[in-house]
């Protein structure tokens, strides 16, 4: 079994599926190849990360193959034509069962694909298979362990997503949010990772939340835009919803000139050395000619700061009010197949009338104004994608209360969700060890401008270890 | 078996649940009583209407006792309990199969109750079953026909529901509508319907396209409300979405001051009888007080009616396009067990692009602003529920191409439909011996409003006979 790395931002390597692209077009290498590396380190890594829920590389190896023989007649279907991916295991799949994580859900299988999964295998991507994820997307987590220490959670709710693409597994693997699903847990394991503006990737049948998106996981920026405009492509946005848009290749790297470093909810929950490494990076993008304003510069971010200042309390009363039927539904059917964590929030957001529901809107659609206003005033925002490291997590004990938030706090994702703007997080830092991620977030439908000012930031600025 | 009668509405007399409720409270009459005579009317009527598919009195009466027991305490659990009703087989139900009038989907019974119908159950309404849909809510017919010409159509896609209403088997019906599919087949059978206000009434599970909405078909005014408003209180609105609200009783007669009379693209297709009756109609209104505009009368008429004047081939594609995925799944699973006519209307839709989708959502913004910009210019807009009586309808011919529109033009309901607006349609005239409907169509929002409109309209002025 191998040994767990530690992790250094500065050293650490992820797989890139766009740098072996080359290779393939030169006949050096072959998407069967590639993937059989993938495979090796699934082997290896596997039994201590679970990333995994149902996969099989038996038809991962034929459509490999396939893959192989376009690229050698110089027809690949797309750039990701023959690049592994993982499937969280809340989105069908017509060759796995979707189990969510959730014992209720045991042995679902419609035998169809997601319209991201479809779009994936139309542009030539190797669906692998399913990925972990927290039960029902929500907190209660899977067994997937930190690729960088197994003590610790690899966050949640993409969980597998997460830790398959920090492990090395895979180069690309789709995630899913609704508060912290995607940012938080690819931040805790040295991912690259998009969270969409609400909308603009198709969620197929998974129109479930008004705050849910679908989202790519990466080793790399380039895997992540290029993944994210393959889907949107083909696949569109959400019903009634602008999709996605942007160049074909990843966006070109986009100097920042000024920033919005926003502190959310979160500022006081940080640590100092998460606080000093994240503060480091801010020294290092003003020294490198980016103007920095703080709620003390600007009275409309001291206002956005205000408005999201509920958000985790926000988010979490909207997504339950919007889940409670159809869970209390799987309660009624499974009773003790829903987790004890699960059905706690399901009887709170049974409490709650659709008024006080409406309201908790219409401070979603205030906030959604406040951070518009901001529109002119900086090119992003940037701040922590995660309140630092990833926390132990060593499992409930029997017969004591559940342990708050086993996947981490999303303190520092609420804020994009609920104004449904698109958040980059890049693999900034490292703190203790482990990878905290840090985030750009855009306006509205500014996703590939977010991609381009990420893809500069990278370029730019050191990675900071604390 | 019994005769079809024929259509007057100054003499046709819908069910009325509301009109009972006095006789259950002082018990003269019971829900189990009212059941019975409506179980009556089905065993004489269905044979030839054909509007139920999955039904069962059993567990209908069994609810009905338990609904009677509870008015004999004075305690019933809202104005509609023991109200029976018809769940359009499109919406899942614990204790029927959900088989959306689709080959493909025979024996699909996921055993949860969609939301609309937990909050019937939780208001003590008395499930009876379902009723037919057109094959997964398009124009492919059921076999439901006109409960006063079983020649012709019950409309549809909310065939069943119509119909069932229209042969005062139940007094109130759950349909849905993307394009016409519960203004027109009501207006087709002498119904009162609901299209509520986009996203006003929670689809639960069916989150389906971006226009479709779930609504009441009722043979009163005063049952249509209580239905939704009794669904709106407890299932709220859809997911990010301003729930539909008003009174808990049915909003009182408001008297109309200024009505617009749109004629929309249907004008020039609608027969020399019922223009006229309508025009008779409208001429009652002018002589009750009511102004009345025109597209002449009034610039921005002029533009709504040039914003709406491809509403049919608007929504055709939108919402073409926002089934293509799951409706191509279920080909490739099922084959021939999808009807030629879906098939076709997927092959077309799967040639657009995700641009040429994003442009009609354009169009669709653009209308919604013009239909806004009336806001003030008056109370409600009065137009035509459908382009005549219902059509002859007698199945297509093996060999000879599709006919088109079996369940009739829904060119009158494209409009409200793309503009989210309420619609509520009226069974105010007579045509040939056969109902035709009109609408009153209101802003956003204002579901209540028309429905007070609405109540004012029928006691004011005299249905037309033409």
């Amino acid at each position: 079994m191998a040994q767990t790395p530690s992790y250094d931002p500065r050293q650490f390597r992820a797989l890139s599926f766009h740098d072996a692209r080359t290779a393939f077009a030169e006949g050096r290498d072959t998407p069967r190849a590639y993937l059989e590396r993938c495979l090796e380190t699934i082997a290896e890594r596997e039994p201590v990360v679970k990333a995994w829920v149902n996969w099989n590389p038996a038809p991962g190896r034929a459509a490999a193959d396939e893959s192989t023989a376009r690229w050698k007649a110089g027809r690949p279907l797309s750039p990701i034509d023959g690049m592994p991916i993982g499937i969280k295991d809340l989105l069908e799949t017509f060759d796995f069962p979707t189990e969510m994580g959730c014992d209720a859900m045991k042995g679902n299988f419609p035998k169809r694909d997601n319209i991201a999964v479809h779009a994936l295998r139309e542009a030539g991507a190797v669906i692998l298979g399913k990925v972990t994820t927290a039960e029902l997307g929500g907190s209660h987590p899977p067994a997937t362990t930190n690729p960088f220490d197994p003590a610790r959670t690899a966050g949640g709710s993409s969980s597998g997503s997460a830790a398959a693409v920090g492990a090395r597994m895979i180069p690309a693997a789709i995630g899913s949010q609704v508060g912290g699903s995607i940012i938080r847990p690819a931040a805790y394991c040295g991912n690259f990772a998009l969270k969409p503006t609400q909308g603009a990737i198709n969620r197929g049948e998974r129109q479930a939340t008004s705050q849910s998106t679908h989202g790519p996981h990466a080793g790399t920026l380039e895997d992540m835009w290029q993944v994210a405009i393959e889907i949107a492509k083909r696949a569109g946005g959400d019903r009634g919803f602008m999709a996605l848009s942007g160049p074909d290749a990843p966006p070109a790297p986009a100097p920042l000139g000024r920033v919005i470093v926003l502190e959310t909810e979160g500022w006081p929950e940080i640590d100092a050395a998460t606080r000093s490494a994240f503060e480091a990076l801010v020294d290092s993008l003003a020294a490198a000619g980016v103007e920095i304003i703080r709620r003390r510069d600007h009275p409309l971010v001291e206002a956005l700061e205000q408005a999201i200042a509920q958000g985790r309390a926000l988010c979490g009363a909207i997504t339950a009010f919007e889940n409670r039927w159809y869970q209390s539904n799987l309660i009624r059917e499974h009773g003790n197949g829903v987790s004890e964590r699960a059905r706690t929030i399901v009887e709170k957001a049974m409490k709650m009338t659709v008024p006080e529901y409406e309201a908790l809107l219409v401070e979603r659609r205030i906030a959604q104004t406040r951070h518009k206003a901001l529109a002119g005033v900086a090119d992003a925002v940037l701040t922590l994608s995660c309140p630092g490291p990833a926390p132990l997590w060593g499992g409930d004990v029997p017969g004591e209360p559940l342990k708050p938030r086993p996947t981490g706090d999303f303190v520092f994702n609420a804020p994009s969700s609920m104004l449904f703007a698109p958040s980059v997080t890049m693999p900034m830092l490292g703190v203790g060890g482990l990878p905290v991620g840090v985030q750009l977030v855009g306006q509205q439908h500014e996703d590939a401008r977010m991609v381009a000012h990420a893809r500069w930031l990278t370029a730019t600025v050191e990675p900071v270890v604390g």
